[in-house]
């Protein structure tokens, strides 16, 4: 087990969760000695679960290429080792992202048809939630990946925000056609011509994420970092602002404590811990990160992301997508992952 | 005169300028019948300024190469033709910025040893202020324009800011130094190894941008774009959120009404006016956008950061560093700009 607070996190976090869903079981992948007194503390958990023990445990700082290549006692890959083998639906971790990732990819491999993993996540909006892909699996994306984080994303859209047809939109610096960079005009070309059941929309533009305006925002990983963490960066500093305004004076002390239960509403509503959950898209195999400073509550909700996904048909509605596409070579080489490979993974911490 | 708006809000924003400095000087392009009647509104602004005359103004549907190559007795051409002779000091336009960018860029053409300019802005953070760029010029960057870049917003900082010695970052999404793309990667190199004097500091983060943590923040103008953008729409949200969490419930409003000043000041402190004017640097000659909707008041602050640039050593300062750069070729040519070149200015409307 992995992440900042782990495994106390962790087990408390899938104590809240079998509140909402009494019948998820768990395996815990992690130290038996330190598992073992949160068990009697959180006995629902412990009925629930199977330990799998070991001591070994992918460090934050550990490199993937590192973790992937000495790891394999690791709480980590033995975690995703069980969803390869179908004893898990699913691995939720709060740990390293590069080395969950380039795990992921050495034992799930991409799905037929996926050249590159995405990782998507929840964007609070001023309509609802969005989902924004790539966060940060990959640095670049060329137009065929493009597309396919778009077909991933409306697939993921569907089961999340349980929308039948999502709003799909590619990001870029101006609405009109002709700007951008060329991948992301060709790959709105090849969602307008090649994937017409999709409710594409055309380009969109930073501001319009947390607008709302679509329910899918495709964009390459770093791209999509940026615009992640700037997004983040914002919020605190909006919030900073306003503590410091309204304790600056009397009259805005006196009415922050008036208003106090607006606030608590506007705090529950910027709270990033409601939308925790980056799932890795485009694997054979369900992968779910959670922020690594996260608490129970955040933890709860990247569980309930998994539980979501794995009764869910996100992978038949993808792949009837990705067969439909014609430039798509019926399976493309994904074969064992070269150390070279693992070396390029550059997920960043978010 | 171009804006959403004009020509009634350049004037008015002229006057407020003129409050703060009383000896500017301002040549009006534009129809004199409309400013007629607003120069007998406004009599300080009519002593201070000339009226050239021009009934054509270019659009802000224009595309940018139409604009230069069908353009040349627009308001627009004709005040960056009076930069280039010498006449005035700078230009400041709410007009179309791929026209802007692409006159300037024709007829004042770039400094020796900058290959492209960048457009720089002003962003609040919660340190104060800090200067990013490129916010929109060029789609991409490679690691020498990175560098320049870097170099300019350096010297931007030390006139806009009035610091000395202002930090540096590259925007990335990792601070460790194997993170990033190759370019980033390399410019880091480049102004760790060849540039001693400048306060480089590394790579930042997007959510580094508004905690304040360098004073410039150095990026492609794709992704620079895409995260100013996504800044304005997070604090647009916020700022949504707080209304309708307050004006919810009657203690809402009450703790609203009691706190009006702290609201009050934390409005003008997000308010994108105040920080309204994103300056091209790298030319020949002194260019300030002000934001195509903006008001008087939005007008006058980017008429402020002219009035600090023009009587500044930023040239000279930026100059001094780049004859210090040993890749840089004496003078890179610059020559005429090709037809093919402008249908590149690929400037997203900020």
């Amino acid at each position: 087990m992995g992440g900042d607070f782990a495994p106390d996190v962790v087990v408390a976090g899938a104590d809240l969760a079998l509140v909402k869903y009494p019948d998820i079981r768990f395996l815990l992948f992690g130290d038996e000695e330190k598992l073992k007194p949160l068990m009697a503390q959180y006995p629902k958990v412990a009925e629930a679960s199977e330990i799998i023990h070991t001591d070994k445990a992918v460090a934050m700082s550990d490199k993937p290429s590192e973790a992937v290549r000495r790891g394999r006692q690791t709480s980590m890959w033995m975690s995703v080792d069980a969803v390869r083998k179908g004893q898990a639906e699913a691995v939720v971790s709060a740990g390293n992202t590069g080395a969950l990732m380039a795990m992921a990819k050495v034992q799930l491999k991409t799905m037929p048809g996926i050249s590159r993993p995405a990782i998507a996540g929840i964007w609070p909006t001023n309509r609802g939630e969005s989902i924004v892909l790539d966060l940060g699996a990959n640095l670049e994306a060329d137009e065929k990946q493009l597309v396919d984080f778009a077909i991933l994303g409306e697939s993921f859209a569907r089961v999340e925000l349980g929308l039948e047809h999502p709003t799909v939109g590619l990001l870029n610096i101006g609405e009109e056609e002709l700007k951008g960079h060329d991948e992301i005009r060709e790959a709105a070309r090849i969602l307008r011509e090649n994937v017409p059941e999709m409710n594409f929309v055309g380009f969109v533009e930073g501001n319009d994420i947390g607008a709302g305006k679509v329910d899918v925002v495709v964009t390459d990983g770093f791209t999509g970092n940026v615009a992640l963490k700037t997004a983040e960066g914002t919020a605190r500093q909006f919030a900073d602002y306003l503590r410091s305004a309204l304790s600056r004076t009397f009259w805005g002390r006196l009415g922050a404590f008036i208003a106090q239960g607006a606030f608590k509403a506007l705090k529950r509503k910027m709270d990033p811990r409601s939308a925790n959950g980056g799932v890795f898209l485009g694997l054979n195999g369900l992968v779910v990160k959670s922020h690594g400073g996260t608490d129970a509550m955040g933890f709860a909700s990247a569980l309930d992301v998994a539980v979501d996904m794995a009764g869910s048909d996100f992978a038949a509605r993808a792949h009837e997508r990705l067969a439909a596409l014609a430039f798509h070579e019926a399976e493309r080489p994904v074969g064992e992952i070269t150390p070279q490979e693992t070396e390029e993974i550059q997920v960043a911490e978010s």
